[in-house]
Order: C-alpha cells, then structure tokens, then sequence
C-alpha cells in the first residue's frame, strides 16, 4: 500500500552517491537529479546511500543537502532521506519543544506505528538529543495533556491479535460513563487508551457502537473545539482508521487560503512507504479529485515534484 | 561484583543436561547436583543447557525441575534458571497481579535494572503473559501508587552521562517545595523521578542534600510507616545505593521470626550476576556477621545450599 517507486534496476550505491555529490555542486544545484535518486529509494537504500555518501565524501549526505537547498523542499527531502525512526524522532522532538493544544504530531508517531517502530523512535530519540521523548514531553507539555501524552508515548503496547471480549465490554461501558459524565481526562479513559493493545481498543470501540447506538467518537464531540477532546478522537481515529485520519490531515493542509505545508509533508514522507496508497484512495473518495492534483494546485516548483514523486506519480 | 562461581573448566552442555536428566530420574531427585551444575553457571550458560535439555528429552528444563522439587528450593532454581528478563517478567507480574501497597519489587525492577534490560523484560512479558507489563500495573494498581508506578516502568530513560547542572538545581528546589508542603504524590515529583536519567537525578539528589542541609529521604521520613513515602524513598535508594537498598531488603527479610523466603531469594537470584558482592560487603559492615553466616543460620536444607551457592560460598 506504498505509494514509492523504486526503479526495477536500482544502480550501484556508488553511482547514486556520484550523481547526488554532482547534483549539489557546481553552478546551482541539480533538483531534478536530488528527487529522481532519493524519490525514489526505499529506506534501505536511503540508509546506504547516507553511509557511502559520507565515507566517500567525508561529510554527510544530510549536511550536504542543506547546503544546497532550502525551505519546503528542503524539508521534505531531509524528512525523507532519514530514518523512519530517526525522522519520528526529530517530528516528536519539534513537537515537544514547540508543543501548542493543537499539535496532534505526537498522538499520531504514538498511534499508527507499531510497538517495535516507537520503541526504535525511542532509541533513536537518545541518540539524537541525549534526553528521553517522555522526559520532554513531561516538562514541556502541562496538565491534562501531559496526563495523556506522556503515557500514550511510553507504552509499549502488546500487538498480538488476542482480544479479550469480557474486557471489552465491560472497558466498553467504563468508557460510555465516564464520557456522559464528562470526566474527559478521568484516569480510567488515559489508562485504557494507553495502555491496551491496538486489537482489544478496536474490539471496545466496535462494542461501544454495538451497546450504545452510536460510536464513541459522536459522543466526544460534546464541543467540536475544545482541543483536548480533539486530541481524544485523533487517538481513537488513528487506531481505528489510520488512512481516514491521514486523508483528514492533508485535506486540512490543503483546503482553505494557504497551504500547511509541515502537515502535508509529514503526511506524504511518514506514510509513502507505507499506506499512501490507502491515503490517496479516501482522499479521492472523500473529495471527488485526485490526492496528486489537490498537491500540485496548492504547492510549486521543486517542493512540488518531490511530493509528486512520493505519492508516486510516474 | 557478582558472587556466581563458575568453575574454571565447564563441562560440554550436553554432559550438564545429562548429568540434570540423571538427577531428576530414578529414586528420589538428587538436589546436589542439580545445584552443583545450575548453581554454577551464567546466564548464557543456563540458556544453552535449557535450549539442548529441550531439543534432547523433548521436555522443557523448568518442567522436570517444578515436577522434581518443590517449596522455597523450587523457587529459587527457577527463578535462578531463568534468563533475568524472563525472571523479571515473572517477578513484575507476581507484584503487579497481587500487589499490595507495600510491594517493593516493581520499584526495584524499574529503578535498579539499565534502560535496555527493563526493555527486555517489557518484551519478555508480551511473550509470555500476552499482555504489557504497564497494562497489567494500570488495571490492578489504584490511586497515587498507580499514578507513580506505571510510568515508572514505562519509562524508557536516557542512560549516558550528561547532567545538566542547572536543572538538577531547579529540580532539587521543586522538589523541596513540593515535600515542603506535604505533596508527596505532586504530578512534579513524580515527573522528575519517573523521566530523569539516573546521572541527573543523583546530582539533584545531591544538589538537594547541599542546598538544602539534609537527605531528601529524610525529608520524605515525615511518617515513616506511610508506604507511599516508603516508595518513594526505595526509589531513591534503588538510584543512589542499590547495594544499600538490597542489604536492607536481605537484612528485613532474615530478621525477626521467621523469614522472608521470597524477598530473600529474589535478592540473592537477581542479584548474584551483578552486584551481590557489594551487597555481601554493605551487610557485614551493618550487621558485623556475613550474609553467608545470616542465610545459613535462617534457611535450611536444599534451599539453604542453593542460596549458598549463589552468595558464591566454596
């Protein structure tokens, strides 16, 4: 459900390499050859390519990128050209320094990657800022968004597919009472959000529909602004239909005066190589025209071709 | 600093299994020999025979030994035989399952355990409980213990060196604050104690003690008996003085009528291939007799000498 085209002969790492350290120098820099090399790379050989790069040239590919380019473009190939885990890590950092109510980066690295995935953010979060992502959360983010963000980001959720009905049930109705109560940040609804496995909270959503008559995000939107409600449904939507989410982030980046370009490409360089596919799919049902014409309406240039070349237009 | 004793020459994997298999058949088990061959080797050295037992009698090693022996001495060689993730996984869910507030053991897994073991363990306990270790602490701990707990263990704290002196100072001052005025179970408190690598939390502890004339733990003594404070304070005793922490837990658990044959075997078994030599020391200079003369007096039998074996006595 990848939406990234990887050649069917890739060439040699060396060659790659050559053709980038010739597209950065110069007179001006080579766009064009940047995206047509590194968009079309999966992450392994992204990742090879940044260790022979700096063998080869003694400074790294990274560096040498924002040498050379700069604003949305730039942000994109960088966001690109990491790691998953390092590219969590650095979009998590951002969002804990510059943390704001409406900032649903860090539930979305929280919600849609796999255990192991945030575990390797984690790691690679030490590795980059020499602190822990909880400890930055939890002294740059306060009240009932700390209670809820420092744990939604510290769990190391089980992923086996077991589900335990009984449970479901009866976390179902935890949930129904402590929402008509209005208890929002009560410790029940955090607990059960953050710590139960991705299949068991799907199997208590679809009960809480079944019970209740209606789903359990109807019944958060008590007041469709207030953000911590918000950030609740984001939670609930990532783990029960990621791709609508996303499709709702770009929409958003889109739509209106003005694009959002962080949102945009956060959506098209997280999920490229892995259900952009699906992403476009909603995209295109939910708006009646294609995910790569919305992009290319609403943004230029070289910025422009790298996000078409992720979502994988030939 | 570990008391293990093994011997200069080990014997092939294969002769220690059969050697095993012989003791647990015919009539009656022979327990010497199961301490001569499991008490004297290392974790990776119990793995190999565990893997080889099972591929040759088509029986797991922790069966034969649970239907051999039994009481105080089967606890203490399974708990011994066990990888320390798996026995700590074990040990966590024990505490969690049936916690009581005085229950120090997550404390001392979360506190005195590296950044990278506590993770193992976490992924052991998926493997083996089906669940997370967090979700299970969440669903049967209440109240405060339960809001400094499970981020406790979720925690995946930064392990290099790095102290910011600045904010030890900070953070020594807010806690002062906080236990000034009696807020024991302040949202603060337990951010600083549950997200600060162990490095910055020893200089603010010390930052504390400097500034402010007396340890944070006494401070913390305002009523002795009261366990959350007891838990906060094994906290910063598993930080500042593990060897300490675990004298004083061997030291409780011979003393009086009576003995804590759980506390007393988790010690010894967790602590055998790390630290337990240390712990030997602090015990004699507090008590003036040796851990070993102390264990013999209180244990007996089997148990005593598999103990004895592990505290490395000839």
């Amino acid at each position: 459900m990848a939406t990234l085209k990887v050649p069917a002969t890739v060439p040699p790492v060396a060659d790659d390499c050559d053709q980038l350290r010739k597209a950065f120098q110069g007179w001006g820099t080579n766009e064009a050859l940047i995206i047509s090399i590194l968009g079309h790379r999966d992450a392994a050989q992204r990742r090879a390519i940044r260790r022979a790069y700096a063998e080869a040239y003694g400074e790294e590919l990274l560096r040498s990128i924002t040498d050379e380019i700069s604003g949305d473009f730039e942000r994109a190939v960088i966001l690109w050209t990491l790691d998953p885990a390092e590219r969590d890590a650095v979009l998590a950092n951002e969002a804990a320094r510059k943390w704001k109510p409406g900032n649903r980066v860090l539930v979305e690295i929280a919600c849609t990657r796999t255990s192991a995935q945030i575990f390797a953010t984690r790691q690679a979060y030490h590795e980059r800022f020499k602190r822990s992502l909880e400890e930055d959360i939890a002294a740059h983010v306060t009240g009932d968004f700390r209670k809820l963000l420092v744990p939604l980001v510290s769990t190391y959720r089980y992923d086996g597919p077991e589900v335990n009905t009984r449970l479901a049930h009866s976390e179902a109705k935890l949930l129904h009472e402590k929402i008509h109560h209005k208890a929002y940040s009560d410790d029940e609804i955090i607990r059960i959000l953050t710590t139960r496995s991705k299949p068991q909270l799907i199997a208590t959503f679809n009960h809480y529909n079944d019970a209740f008559g209606h789903r359990i995000n109807k019944d958060l939107k008590a007041d469709p602004q207030d953000e911590y409600l918000r950030t609740l449904r984001a939670i609930i939507r990532c783990f029960s239909c990621p791709d609508r989410y996303f499709e709702k982030v770009a929409r958003q980046a889109i739509a209106g005066l003005g694009t959002d370009e962080n949102s945009l490409t956060r959506v098209i360089t997280t999920r490229a190589e892995v259900d952009l596919k699906l992403i476009k799919e909603a995209y295109q049902k939910r708006n009646s025209v294609p995910l790569e014409r919305a992009v290319a309406g609403d943004t230029s240039g070289d910025y422009e071709s790298m996000l078409l070349a992720l979502l994988g237009q030939e």
